[in-house]
């Protein structure tokens, strides 16, 4: 199998950890390159992820990936959604569970999109889903949202109460990247 | 006095009047140009507004300002604040009244930043801020968060329930508008 080793542009090191995580077992190594491009806003993760992913190649002039990811509630017209960051350093998940009082449909989905590049190359997206609910209470300590989604894949833990394997299994993010290291690894095969 | 015309880059026809009813006054006219630049992810006005300026001259190549506007809620570090457009189309004012269930501290600032361009020129900045606090209901009908800010400068009423004119007298975008018209007319009167 081939040895890829390529940037991620992140400066989240959870996000990281959970890439590295994922990759390595399909024999893509990652390194962290912590300087985060400017993010535009917009409802479109796609945009957003796409967006950064020039602005860090403008940069870095070499291949690397960026992901954007955010919980999108269907109550609420997909609030938080591309703005998941923000309100976790403002309302946080209290000020979310607050605003599921009372709310009967307490479905989500945690979506993942990763840009990939390279310089002089379109730019390659991946995205993946994970269908869930908000849970009533906070349950289990983790990053982000974690501790209050519930994957429908699951066993009814939040992400947070998981063993980060089984995240690993059912996540938005294990999901995204699953499909980008097969685009990589048969464009690999392909050209080797 | 000179009558100047100059260009208001946004997409926000509410806005646009407030503005136009502000500057008359001091015999600025000003235009509506409806294309809305690519706004940047910041959690400061100051850098979205700046950003969006630089990237409308780059399309208009004359004389613009835009605006950036946000309520900061005390409590919640801040929030909805440079995402107050998106938090207004998906939780909006019954949203926010929720997250304020409980909470003592009711304090807000709504604050206003314009951005003045020419091309080749530095961008100038224009700031205002009016302190106030969250209604326990909607009060009033009009657009934003104007149904739930009471500005501290008033009588107790909501900016909705204002007659227009008085929330031009007391509203963050009346005191950065009034600097902004100030240092053009001081500007204009020294160089003819």
């Amino acid at each position: 199998m081939t040895q890829t080793s390529l940037l991620f542009v992140t400066g989240n090191k959870n996000k990281f950890s959970e890439a590295q995580s994922i990759l390595k077992h399909v024999g893509i190594n990652i390194k962290q390159h912590s300087h985060r491009p400017t993010e535009i806003q917009s409802k479109s993760l796609h945009n957003i992820a796409r967006h950064s992913c020039v602005q860090a190649l403008q940069e870095v002039n070499q291949a690397l990936f960026v992901e954007d990811a955010g919980m999108f509630i269907y109550h609420y017209n997909g609030f938080p959604g591309p703005y998941s960051s923000y309100v976790l350093h403002t309302i946080s998940n209290p000020g979310i569970l607050k605003l599921m009082e009372g709310v009967k449909d307490r479905t989500a989905v945690f979506r993942s999109v990763i840009a990939y590049g390279e310089p002089g190359q379109e730019i390659t997206l991946f995205e993946g889903r994970t269908l869930g609910s908000i849970s009533r209470r906070l349950r289990g300590t983790h990053w982000g949202f974690d501790p209050i989604f519930i994957p429908q894949e699951g066993d009814g833990s939040t992400y947070a109460e998981m063993p980060i394997e089984m995240k690993n299994r059912v996540s938005h993010r294990a999901k995204s990247m699953a499909k980008f290291a097969n685009w990589m690894l048969e464009r690999d095969g392909g050209s080797t």
